[in-house]
């Protein structure tokens, strides 16, 4: 069975050496108080959470799955589950980050983010749960009622009840405009028909109540995407006091079936004149609704962020472990009859790979968390809107890149155990499959591609990309003169001064036809997580040398700094093939009707 | 549930009009009546039976599982896989390519492969049950004494027995020269015991007798790798007339539980002097097992191909139906409510990447095959030599690149089903599984990235890799002056010139440090994948463009084209990337140790 040991030192590193979060924070009214200290404090208990309380339940709740009784439509998880979230109430954590005037604890995003790192990594599908609540309660703080926030926030701040969101039907999933579920007007409120498929945490009997946020369309509403509306739609109708009254008319019809993430209920949710409440304005439920979409992204690539994490862990410890063959240069491990396959070149590759990814997708995480916080906290209007604008570009890296490189670091890491790899007990299969999820929802990752390139890039002229790439040209230049980072510095300086001319050259491809950016949105977007990985690089490398050159003799530093170079020397250059490929067009993708007859 | 249309039009295509295998054939005394009549009819009914008997029980045999029955060590395959397999013994299928001597069909396995494939397609873990049977004929064929040979092999061929390979043991997979199991001497026989893991087809009750092919050591035997014997190790003990006697101690003590295809049984064997008989030399057990593994290895290239072909088809067809979002290009369907996924850019090169790899993989195994047909059958010597040994350097390129491959063409196949890819019910996932274990099994693509850089060729100077330019060489020279052939010549010739100077480069490395060949071989392995697939293409849209020239207006050979240059355009370029990572050499992979600590 797999084990899972928080990263605190690379968190703490992040957090604290390369970003010190904490000067940040002191800017920030609602954060002045939250010092590095609190941070590691709150880190530290989290890590035990998740290693000690719902890691263990991972391969158990893997093999058992969820059940249904269909006479009564009620989910059961798997054993353990409802204890763990039992405890996770007690301990407060539902509340981490959420406002103090429902009765959360008032902590950053980011600590939240870090937080969610180590629970994804001990348990993704465990996790769901309160990350979906987690949704839920963002969405309904911007955008809920009065009414909604007194009555529904406190008990999802409290973690009492849970949330999910129901936007996916059988016939759409992407293309939301098609949705057909109803809501008819009756009263204050609105009854709500129709069917639901992939909701997440969609049903489970860990709660007392379940809040559902439902897309639908009012009697009225225009077709497509602009006569969508946001309900809440409770399992249990509530009073005004949060008192449950009778079973609301939305019912768990089946579960789905799935590669992975089993212990998670993916509901399939009938709707049947179920009573809903407005949230915000009618025919304007996707804006609401990506309120929470944008936060779910972000928490895709942190659970790719774990699983990666995790699946180094093991396979680590496995390359230490397992004996076969003599090193190529020579034997290793005399008194052993083989050696520790660790000595192995190639093995060594699978597992930098999933570290690299690991420590780059984290330095990334704790950045676009602070960008959120910024956006939301900073007393700076510039600074909020700036921030705001960068994260919007750097969402879809996050939710894509985050999640195409964890799939690749599970399987290299399950490869490192050879046939064992393959086999449920040791774990390392369960990552790959769960992993496999993220590339696909909260938009899958070609949608992501297409929201970068077409709207967060060329929508507005690369004005963002150019913001960011400012921040990016400030560091090269600063650092440019040290010459012990010249080995990082030039291949982020190279890379930056490639993309604005790939970017131009792309934008003037779809100008001339807009298919092209299709195209080449996929490769585009590898590219560009590529230019945050090699800042994020930089930066980090830039903290290493400085504290070894201050005389701290902590081999944590020489890590990152091997990290770094094996990142450059040996996944960075992905971006050759990507810009050619993406240079190479349309054509040989349209002109195919022949061969995809 | 995934549908599966054999291909036979491109098996004819690859088959007769681009390498006219029948021509060979006539040379070869053993096949000289094979001609392409006979071949298409046998293609034709094996694509029926696996399309309409083993397809259909692809998921409900995943789902079912294998089931042990502990008390009496039994194995009972999922529903209808015991009818399924009668009915490929009716159907004279095991017979297919064995020797006539021993009641075969004597067809090559040119032409078993191309019908294998398909089985693979339909039902993967379906056929390694007849698959490992043809893989102990060969071993027995090669190595078995007369006893053997007279008692076992008509067994084999007829399907009334099936066969397996015991190699693994818990502490050794990759490094045989740990096993431990032991062989005592006991009259003419063996009493062999020990503990054998990850036996594929290890045990069921769809047969009334299996024949394991086991390795173990002699008492006398030398430590290591040499000290390897072979035997053939009944379920019952069997007298010279093939009669069944006594239940052999060799019994399966639990099944693992695996990622995907579940329903094989992998059994996990314990032997308790169970009586076996030595085949071929003592301590030369692993040559006379590695005619079961080279022929292994190609068999697991193929079904990776057959999983590419079968996950292409199924996207391919819910890519026209699913609809959903609008061409950025202006809507394409205005009949419906949303265009078919199909007419986006990036969904198209998902399909087109999993077909690409499926019709270079389709060319390569067939081209493969030939060369195994005439190393054992051609008349003339030399030809026998120089495919051989084509071959040995071609068998880790199937092996390794087919599956590498694969397993990406079915996670892209996966990915256009969007959400519903992630569903059991719709296939996909499965596939995805079950392509796993290709990349792992018979030699990881590690073990098959050395064995192709450090022993095929710089284990001889490049000379093979010579050979297999000079071939090179000769149809670029030849159709260097076909204007329209450049656009596929000239990449080929591109890369054939930089793999000459890159593989010196890498030797000149490795000779200064071993390690350096373990760091590049798996970067190596690939490059050397997309010469041969730049190769096949290049022929194949060779032929296509000659019969376009002759007025033929079958749109195959357009297709033909596109898939070429999207394969040329998208695909190929990877090289870039492999050659610049694979230069940067073997430092930043061992000067690692505090990064792995």
């Amino acid at each position: 069975m797999p084990s899972y040991n928080p990263p605190l030192r690379d968190m703490q590193f992040v957090l604290h050496e390369v970003f010190n979060v904490a000067e940040d924070f002191k800017q920030m009214p609602a954060y002045a108080e939250v010092d590095a200290d609190t941070i590691n404090a709150v880190l530290e208990e989290g890590g035990k959470f998740a290693s000690q309380v719902i890691q263990p339940l991972n391969i158990s709740g893997d093999t058992e799955g969820c059940t249904l009784d269909k006479a009564t439509h009620e989910v059961t998880p798997p054993k353990g589950y409802k204890e763990a979230y039992q405890q996770y109430i007690e301990g407060g954590w539902p509340a981490l980050s959420c406002d103090p005037e429902y009765g959360g604890q008032g902590l950053p995003a980011t600590i939240n983010g870090c937080f969610y790192e180590m629970l994804n990594a001990a348990n993704q599908a465990w996790t769901m749960y309160p990350g979906l609540s987690h949704g839920a309660y963002e969405a309904l703080l911007a955008h809920g009622t009065d009414w909604q926030k007194k009555v529904y926030l406190p008990k999802l701040v409290s973690g009492e009840w849970t949330g999910t969101m129901c936007l996916t039907e059988p016939h759409c999933g992407t293309d939301l405009g098609l949705l057909r579920t109803k809501a008819e007007p009756d009263g204050d409120s609105y009854l709500i028909s129709g069917e639901k498929i992939f909701i997440s945490a969609g049903e489970h009997n860990m709660v007392d109540n379940i809040v559902h946020l439902v897309l639908a369309r009012l009697p009225d509403a225009p077709a497509g995407s602009k006569g969508i509306s946001l309900f809440a739609v409770p399992k249990f109708n509530v009073d005004e006091n949060g008192t449950i009254g009778e079973r609301n008319g939305i019912y768990c019809a089946g579960l789905e079936h799935k590669m992975g993430i089993h212990s998670n209920a993916t509901a399939q949710l009938v709707l049947d004149k179920a009573r809903g409440t407005l949230i915000g304005q009618p025919n304007k439920g996707l804006q609401a609704m990506f309120v929470m979409m944008n936060a779910a992204r972000l928490g895709v690539g942190n659970q790719s962020l774990g699983l990666t994490e995790v699946a180094f862990q093991n396979a680590l410890a496995y390359a230490k472990d397992r004996i076969q063959m003599r090193s190529l240069s020579g034997v290793k491990a005399k008194d052993k009859p083989a050696d520790p396959i660790i000595v192995h070149p190639d093995v060594r590759r699978m597992l930098l790979t999933a570290k690299a990814y690991a420590e780059g997708g984290r330095a990334l995480s704790v950045y676009a968390g602070m960008l959120l916080d910024k956006e939301h906290h900073h007393p700076d209007e510039k600074v909020r809107k700036d921030s705001g604008e960068i994260l919007a570009l750097l969402t879809p890296i996050v939710k894509a890149f985050l999640t195409e490189n964890g799939f690749k670091a599970t399987v290299e890491c399950q490869q490192v155990f050879g046939g064992h790899g393959y086999i449920k007990e040791w774990g390392m299969e369960q990552f790959v499959r769960d992993a496999r999820i993220n590339m696909i929802y909260e938009g899958t990752n070609t949608v992501q591609a297409l929201d970068l390139l077409g709207r967060k890039v060329l929508g507005n002229q690369g004005a963002t990309l150019k913001k960011f790439g400012k921040e990016i040209a400030v560091f090269i230049e600063a650092e440019g003169v040290n010459e012990k980072m010249a080995e990082f510095i030039n291949p982020l300086a190279m890379l930056a001064d490639q993309m604005t001319k790939f970017t131009t050259e792309i934008g003037f491809r779809g100008f001339q036809n807009a298919d092209e950016v299709g195209a080449a949105a996929f490769d585009y977007m590898k590219v560009a997580g590529h230019l945050v990985f090699a800042y994020m690089f930089a930066r980090m490398a830039q903290v290493a040398l400085q504290k070894i050159a201050e005389g701290n003799t902590d081999p944590f530093y020489q890590g990152k700094l091997q990290t770094a170079r094996f990142y450059f020397a040996k996944l960075f250059p992905e971006t050759l093939t990507l810009m050619k490929t993406a240079r190479n067009g349309v054509k040989v993708l349209l002109d195919t009707d022949a061969a995809l007859a």
